[in-house]
């Protein structure tokens, strides 16, 4: 609950929201039948959704007009959507519009913060460090309680990072590495531990795969993990499928989790439903359970209140919103949350990526020439149809999926600011874009596959044994 | 479906097995109104009864008149209850009758097989021991597949016992004594590996009890089962929130169970609600994963076609009905079972035995005086209302709980066979039955409590280290 936008409305039972969201509509309906003025309408509207978002918090039901709460779901959901809205959760993100998802009305829909100039700023302040420009250019766009982080880093109290991926798949492509490459930043400029989850029994469970499948998928990615660089006296890898026959610490945090979360919270956040398997519906557990320091005894000396910063592209944010209201309930801190917006596919940013579809992104195992061809033949490009008309008009960064690319990879500000300069003016052609992409692209990856060549299997064993870190506590 | 007892109707589809109850239950009605012989009828409402079953097996509903079935959910479920029947689950047992539960009606319902003659002398002629006399009096009454195991025993296959306790408190009475009693006989007739989890996670999760009360408990019972004499060689005790930590394998079969179990067939087979927390809606998982070989590598050196024998009370039956319809779906053996009766209250047989009532039973901690005070005082008497009365009409041994705990305590079956003509005949007062109940109990216990004091922590630590046992896989 203390994630909701409307901590006023936090008092009132769920009858009594219900009322005040039936009031609300109707005086919605009033101003606008009475054509009053729009920022009185628009107000009004805000007010509505707000109360809307509260009573679905509170009740985990929707609000329908006419049907007042049936029974009592004290839950934090913010995943109400409205008609018009994206659909974002762990397993869908789809939106219409070409830019990709509103993450401003997401930030909104979920009740998280937005990370401002002011946070970014202060982050510089207490690393020392320029911020990363996925900092920079709104990649890391939300955040939950990372002023806390910071708070409690600037009176040198410790915190660690937390991070995680499905090994649906051998093949991971660039996009994969987005918060990888951010949590190694973090890493780096905070010098703190870090754990990454690899939930090769999620893949199982949701997945048609064998359970070998999944563990050797869990493996595989963790060599492309490792080489991002991350250093092994301070980085723990593990697989459920392992580790959760290793450690009581963290078998205990997951019964905790369990016993305070209801089959109709789960259902109310993740959508399950009553012919889901009983594995799917127990494990949010899994994914919430690493957020407690106690779930690694080894690392953290068994102490259970070292705060725990997730790094994460938003579509996870349900698991820790869920974590989140579990926390206080057994004794924990609640994680703190840094949230990256999606890596488009080439073809456009309507759609998260696809794993299974090798032409949707640039994959880790690409080659220059496949790198190549698939930007030249599939990235979507915000460029005129003739080059008579881009010249005059220009083209779209904002759709343009080279240039979103570039974002995410092309590291000097000035040359990128240059390029969108160009591009919009219509000075820059949608080919010229793709080769400066292309230049930027096969280097990096062939970076990546030098350095994972090095990652051997003995490197893997060592990352993924329980083990101290380079930290006391 | 291969336990259903209705192996012929397994071919219609819900909506042909509706018809065909529906049909039924208007024969029964036609021949009841035509006043038919009483056989005839009786025949009719088996068979009606036997279609129910059927159709709730198949749908995962009871047969409700008028509605046909909406959704289907393959599961067997035998717990299909008839208005005047028994409530047997692992929470709970109920039943109006003073002579206890009808065990026979329960192993129809249940699709389970009753133990005759014929078995137990297989079982004598197996082992060349003369059977237990639980076996002897029907205390274990029922089985599934005990001529498999059997089978497989005369062909030098090998099995192994799996059984376990619920550490719901520090207190055990005697009758929890009954499964581990019966438990070691087999163990030492057919000299097989022995493996006991103590459900120290399903405590926390279903009672107001923090996880370290719960793991105390465990701990503490261990010591109480160690008492009755297990081979530390042959015996493995694990608590789930100890070995769940300790073992890959064990986490494995849990997930691979999990994905093959829906929220509707733990609905159907336990009774779950949408309001129970997601660590209930798993645990039947957990209680699954020791019946197959490869949650214990360590003992059957990887191998996961080890046959398991379960004994246990029938309440635990619907954990492994789940279990035995996931089995062969995830390439494991299905498990064996024996189930025992229910050991009566002190007060009357019709409830089950309550830990947190002292009084309700002999507790494993009683002082000799205690056992006297609480038989003469609390133990229900079939006893005559006068000594005038009781010499002419003699007492019921069926509904006298102090007979009772002599057929589970007092192992001379002559003696027994005397008591019982005396106290029938009226030759035998209530204060003397009494007094031979007493004069078995006190040495019992004192032993057992002698026994338990030598059981160190130590000797706790070794039982429940994973680890090989004195046998060769």
């Amino acid at each position: 609950m203390a994630d909701s936008p409307n901590c006023d409305l936090k008092s009132l039972t769920p009858l009594q929201l219900f009322e005040r969201v039936t009031e609300q509509g109707e005086k919605v309906r009033a101003l606008k039948a009475g054509k009053a003025p729009k920022d009185e309408i628009d107000a009004a509207v805000r007010m509505l959704l707000s109360l809307k978002l509260s009573y679905k918090t509170t009740t985990g039901q929707d609000y329908q007009a006419g049907l007042p709460p049936k029974d009592l779901v004290l839950i934090n959901n913010g995943t109400t959507k409205e008609e018009d809205e994206d659909l974002v959760d762990p397993w869908n993100v789809q939106t219409s519009n070409a830019k990709g998802v509103d993450y401003d009305k997401l930030i909104v829909r979920f009740g998280s913060s937005k990370i401002d100039t002011d946070l970014i700023n202060r982050i510089e302040r207490a690393t020392g460090q320029k911020p990363h420009h996925f900092l920079r250019r709104g990649i890391f766009f939300s955040h939950r309680d990372m002023d806390q982080v910071l708070d409690a880093y600037e009176n040198k109290k410790p915190f660690y990072l937390y991070t995680g991926r499905g090994p649906s798949s051998q093949a991971m492509h660039v996009g994969h590495l987005i918060p990888f490459l951010f949590t190694k930043w973090l890493q780096e400029v905070f010098d703190v531990p870090l754990v990454i989850q690899l939930t090769d029994d999620e893949k199982y469970l949701w997945k048609d795969m064998t359970i070998e499948k999944a563990y050797e998928y869990a493996r595989e990615n963790a060599k492309d993990i490792i080489a991002c660089g991350f250093d092994i006296n301070k980085t723990f890898i593990f697989s459920d499928l392992d580790y959760l026959g290793t450690s009581a610490g963290f078998y205990r945090n997951i019964v905790k989790v369990q016993k305070h979360v209801t089959f109709n919270q789960v259902k109310g956040i993740f959508g399950f439903t009553d012919s889901d398997c009983i594995g799917k519906i127990s494990f949010p557990a899994i994914q919430a359970a690493p957020s407690f320091s106690s779930s690694f005894p080894q690392i953290f000396n068994g102490k259970d209140n070292i705060q725990c910063l997730i790094p994460c592209a938003i579509d996870q944010d349900p698991y820790f919103r869920m974590t989140r209201d579990v926390a206080p309930r057994i004794g924990q801190p609640k994680p703190a949350l840094l949230h990256s917006v999606f890596f488009p596919a080439l073809q456009g940013a309507q759609t998260k990526m696809s794993a299974s579809d090798p032409n949707s992104s640039i994959f880790l195992t690409d080659t220059p020439k496949q790198i190549k061809t698939k930007i030249n033949k599939h990235a979507f490009s915000g460029g005129r149809d003739t080059i008579e008309e881009h010249r005059k008009y220009g083209g779209n960064c904002d759709v343009d999926v080279s240039f979103m690319y570039l974002t995410f990879f092309l590291e000097d500000d000035d040359r990128l600011e240059q390029l969108k300069q160009a591009y919009t003016s219509g000075e820059l052609l949608t080919g010229e874009l793709k080769k400066v992409l292309i230049e930027t692209m096969q280097p990096l990856v062939a970076a990546h596959q030098e350095r994972r060549k090095q990652v051997t299997d003995e490197i893997v064993k060592q990352f993924m044994t329980p083990r101290k870190l380079a930290f006391e506590f």
